[in-house]
């Protein structure tokens, strides 16, 4: 393929995550520092991703990050700077008007070069985007740039944004073990984490038993069927030894007929205006485990603050998904395309890894699990290989700049 | 009065902060750093406040803490490391069997000073026990050390806990506005903060009014009648203008005719103080907008971690608590008894302050709430003139040490 010359965009997808703007900062410095040698021009970033791209709602970010302190800035900002979208394109050749449009779109501004930074739904998009285009005589460089807190991405060794939200999971985790351990009274605290499918996010609840061994007393993962009658066992049995039991749960988990456990109990409470309420996974087992023990039990959500925590990100995934965004770049300027960014881990101690990348319609759309291996038998809690393989990912404290004791964030009006 | 030598007890009661064990370091490094000339020969910690010390469950704490690492790993780390306990003491005169046996074992342990860290409910403990021990010829000394993220104490400008508690929210709310603006489709967001029936915690959410402009739009305290009516308006008006609303509310809040706006929701249960047990108030809300306006509506509740997060402690607050600890050695031993060690502003720009003391009987069970300058007329929002009182009170960041990316935190077996 010959080396293609012109503009280049950029996107953000899907949920927002604490490293996100990290990537984005790491395809601006590729861009900046002329990886590509000469291959991109100007880089746009689309705003709300395709969803603003259809809309030609651009910014340039050439302009925008003239000054090399924005991009710092912009590093340790949570979400996405540029806006996300949950938009899903048709499957190119059922409906190829809004292709059409996209194609129309990059011919006006010159762009040769697509950069998606996103989950499985984003590398949806750009394998869609990536098949219409491969027959098209408009070359395009289309490029998947990998970013999820579920980790749920396959062939990548884990994905940017995982390892901040994974150390937002460790270090809050310890935090609440210290806090419900003040009391003599017997008490359950269960701690409802992200990872919809994928049980990732609440296994890094488990990571200090590669280091300091202080963890919850009981993890289940989406990935093991629950049972009701084992999960009160196993609470008894802990309460039989100590009185402040630490539980970390995943949002997703069912129980083996594939109810989740959020909707099985059917906990009957109705709000203040006759609606049914729907517990979350935590409460519902809240009201399980005060039903069946009768001991004081609350339930702790992590909710948005674990995607978004910046002030708590992880060194090694803000520098991990500076380095994919920035290759990403150089890959493209060389001709590579319709691929994803991957990270391969060469070694876990020490850790060490480098970057690659690898067909995106092989990857978009499939559901990397916890492996069997990285639980353990009774299903109640991670063994010690899985700790120690997140463990590096969480390495370092990436903490913004602070302005009268607020973090100093970039943002794009 | 003459100068007591003898030996002293000091315990944590009420809730866990990110800052009562700093201030239990202050207590330490005054009795080891010999403040009170001679005073104090051994401090011991009692275990779960006073129920631990009824139980003589005491730990020798000039032994654990000879070495200066273990004090200074103390200071970051959260909840109450001696342990904590919510026992209410009898009014003296209606049941003295509990103070004879406490003075019984002051006796045996030799015990002149005793120091109490905690809220309202610990300075009701504090205030008895002065009371049981002025008329007795067993003299001692009994000093309250205020600890509550509440900061509902009366007397004190501030209390120790609530700045590390109150930069949590800060910081965490300017992730979560962050979050709340990446999608263009209109969502409203509720954060509920804890704080009962004070809202200076829900205060803390709108600092930003005194720094960058980084507010929630809406903020609604408990010290003004909570109206559905104006709410619905309010967030109408806010839709308007933006797709991303985003509100905080104090878990206290009520309707005119005192009822809390989770009881419709919500359990009502009762703590050992006979304190109404507040969750669900976001929840309630997120149900009474959804059906109001239909948009997309989440809450999220902020819960422990505002109180344990010492990883995102403020600076100021854990140096403040230091010395409010230390001091409080040093004001026994010259003679101070029966009163609580208290916080004077001197000035808010530049921020400076003292330590002095003050009867403690005139502080058990009042509250201080949010006064009527601090909240804008429509009473859904601070004033300026409130997040420029709580700016200096989150400088700094009062980060742990940090091993293997998880923090380092003291912990007493």
């Amino acid at each position: 393929m010959k080396k293609l010359i012109g503009n280049a965009v950029v996107g953000q997808s899907g949920g927002p995550t604490a490293a996100i703007n990290a990537t984005l900062a790491g395809v601006i410095r590729g861009v900046l520092e002329n990886v590509g040698d000469g291959a991109i021009k100007t880089l746009y970033g689309m705003r709300n991703g395709v969803e603003g791209l259809l809309e030609e709602r651009l910014v340039n970010l050439n302009e925008l990050f003239a000054d090399e302190k924005n991009i710092d800035m912009l590093e340790h900002t949570p979400a996405a700077a540029l806006g996300s979208c949950r938009k899903k394109l048709p499957k190119a050749g059922e409906n190829d008007a809004v292709y059409e449009k996209l194609l129309a779109i990059f011919k006006k501004y010159n762009i040769r070069y697509f950069f998606y930074i996103g989950g499985n739904d984003s590398m949806d998009t750009v394998a869609k985007l990536s098949a219409y285009t491969k027959g098209h005589d408009y070359e395009m460089c289309i490029m998947g740039v990998p970013k999820t807190i579920d980790n749920d991405l396959v062939v990548t060794d884990h994905t940017p944004g995982f390892g901040s939200a994974a150390k937002y999971i460790a270090v809050t985790m310890q935090e609440i073990i210290r806090d419900c351990a003040v009391y003599t009274t017997p008490a359950v605290t269960i701690v409802e984490i992200m990872g919809r499918d994928a049980g990732w996010l609440t296994a890094a609840a488990g990571i200090g038993l590669a280091a300091n061994g202080i963890v919850p007393d009981l993890i289940y993962l989406p990935e093991r069927a629950f049972n009701k009658e084992e999960f009160f066992e196993d609470v008894r049995a802990v309460l039989a030894k100590h009185p402040n039991v630490v539980i970390a749960v995943s949002e997703g988990i069912r129980f083996a007929d594939g109810t989740y456990v959020c909707e099985g109990f059917g906990i009957a409470s109705t709000d203040a205006f006759g609606h049914k309420q729907l517990s979350g996974t935590g409460k519902a087992l809240e009201h399980a485990v005060k039903a069946e023990l009768g001991c004081k039990v609350r339930s702790v959500e992590l909710n948005i603050s674990q995607r978004c925590g910046a002030h708590i990100a992880s060194a090694t995934d803000l520098a991990e998904s500076v380095t994919v965004g920035r290759a990403a770049v150089k890959a493209a300027s060389e001709g590579v395309t319709r691929e994803m960014m991957i990270i391969v881990r060469d070694s876990t101690k020490p850790y060490t890894y480098h970057v690659d990348h690898s067909d995106v319609s092989k990857i978009a759309n499939q559901i990397k699990e916890v492996p069997a291996e990285f639980i353990n038998a009774r299903a109640n809690h991670i063994t010690k290989e899985c700790a120690e393989y997140l463990l590096p990912l969480i390495a370092g404290e990436g903490t913004p700049a602070y302005a009268q004791g607020l973090p100093q964030f970039f943002i794009i009006d």
